[in-house]
């Protein structure tokens, strides 16, 4: 996989040949994107299983989901390869079934949701729900890449996306890379841009979808949310529907990840704020339903009431 | 003065004998601050008549006033000096009255604002409104010692306030040496913080303040207000009345600096962006007076209608 910590400077291949090698690459986001942590942890699983047939297959899954607990495409992709555990030969054909699914679900996102995108809107992104964060073409940029191709003039601005920057480290770099005119601002710039006039609607990726439409992803996508609303621009969530929880009937339920002081205070290599100072760093916010204009799943894109349109676009 | 752009890292005093080492600490901001910057304006233009008798007064203040277009105190400050210019001999009396009177103003605002301020409560603050930005205690930070040591339990959330990190260099720093508890987060994360309900009000800092009660503040700012209305916490400016510009009828008015892109792409020194990528980096956005629950001044606190109230206020 490709170590997306060294991006933009570096672009270096790693290689996990085992579990806890993939287990270390998703708890430190060498890897990351809720759909590209769902194959990581299908082929990590295989591969655990392959090298140690001693252990069980739950204790496998149990150490995989402890890296990162708020995505649930790591979970949906484990229990995924469970269910196929018992014939031990189709478990890497399993995992590499998830993958070929990804690609196909990534360019069907790209499709439903480039019909949003009139003429030579401005797109605003949080974080980075790209080609780095799937196997393919991503969810949220998917639609930006999708517009491109069909000759759509689009902009985007993206947001830096602290504290690990990945929206100035990969974002700008995914779509300068496909020669999409990309504008890079702080998150605390956002509600300025939107008050000039700047942006026409906001798409950003998913971790996890209640059953209510209630959204968990990279902290700061509820404040955009809130600024959206705020300025009537559309904001729309673009993710697989392996990201919509069913179990889960609202938002409240969904577990949001705490991340190290260090990412704030040394995110840049040097001390940015006072030597022990406290520190709080929620690595994801929920956006509740009610400020969600549309999701657009591979399937076809939903809109309220949510409850009601996820389960008929699961079962269509 | 001390050179802000070194903490919390160094604590050091650089000092600045003429106009153009004055103008290069504005510009670079090595003194920052509303206030502060109005006190190194006066100070400089003493400097400036002092060194070179043959250039006029107005020449230095509108070279002076070229580093930082915002901060209205600037101006005012250079204005005030420019009207003893007459009678060179009492110049740096007046400058030093400046000083004297940024102490009391200082004093004054804390004790009107912590009036606002109930036992227990946890304010967010953006930026850095503190003693580093004025002669002594600060604005919005004012309140807060004022009202530590006034012996009330608070707590304080600060914004780290990128790109230059203000809120997690100065604002924590000043705060921890005064041991009042302070938590640092991203920008991106203050709505959640509201939506867990750990904060009661925001105080914020002002750079101008239109005569309608637009107030124009560090980049960030409106993202705050928009997000306390959202959650339904009061949003509170605090700022001398020398930060009023009753010229300006509306916020409208207020020319927006645009900083380097540098400071966003290699703010710590090293690359965090791709090479070359277009960014877009305000220093300061205007926040509409319909988002200020109230102006907290030294000479009392202001609420809506504020074109009535603030001129009440100036007059009193």
């Amino acid at each position: 996989m490709i170590d997306q910590t060294l991006l933009p400077n570096e672009f270096k291949y790693i290689y996990c040949d085992d579990l806890p090698s993939t287990w270390e690459a998703i708890k430190s986001l060498r890897v990351r994107g809720a759909p590209a942590i769902g194959i990581a942890g299908a082929l990590g699983a295989v591969l655990g299983i392959w090298n140690s047939a001693a252990k069980t297959y739950e204790a496998f899954a149990a150490e995989l989901k402890s890296a990162r607990p708020t995505a649930v495409n790591l979970f949906w992709a484990l229990d995924r390869i469970s269910r196929t555990a018992e014939e031990n030969k189709v478990l890497l054909a399993e995992a590499l079934e998830i993958i070929a699914e990804d690609k196909a679900m990534c360019r069907a996102i790209g499709q439903h949701g480039m019909a949003l995108l009139n003429e030579n809107d401005t797109i605003l992104t949080h974080c980075n729900a790209g080609g780095l964060a799937t196997s393919d073409y991503g969810t949220a940029l998917a639609v930006m890449f999708s517009a491109h191709k069909a000759g759509k003039q689009i902009q985007v601005y993206a947001d830096e996306t602290r504290p690990l920057l990945q929206g100035a480290r990969l974002t700008t770099w995914e779509l300068m890379q496909a020669g999409i005119d990309v504008t890079l601002i702080c998150d605390n710039m956002a509600a300025q841009v939107m008050k000039e006039g700047k942006i026409q609607c906001v798409i950003v990726g998913a971790d996890r979808i209640a059953a209510n439409g209630d959204t968990a992803n990279k902290i700061g996508t509820y404040n955009v949310a809130i600024l959206a609303e705020a300025h009537g621009i559309p904001f729309y969530v673009a993710a697989p529907t392996s990201t919509l929880d069913f179990a889960l009937e609202t938002g409240a339920e969904i577990p949001i990840e705490q991340r190290a002081a260090e990412e704030v205070t040394k995110g840049f290599g040097k001390l940015t704020a006072p030597e022990g100072v406290k520190v709080y760093s929620p690595a994801f916010d929920v956006t509740p339903a009610a400020l969600v204009t549309a999701i657009i799943t591979e399937k076809g894109i939903a809109r309220a009431p949510y409850t009601e349109n996820l389960n008929a676009l699961r079962d269509s």
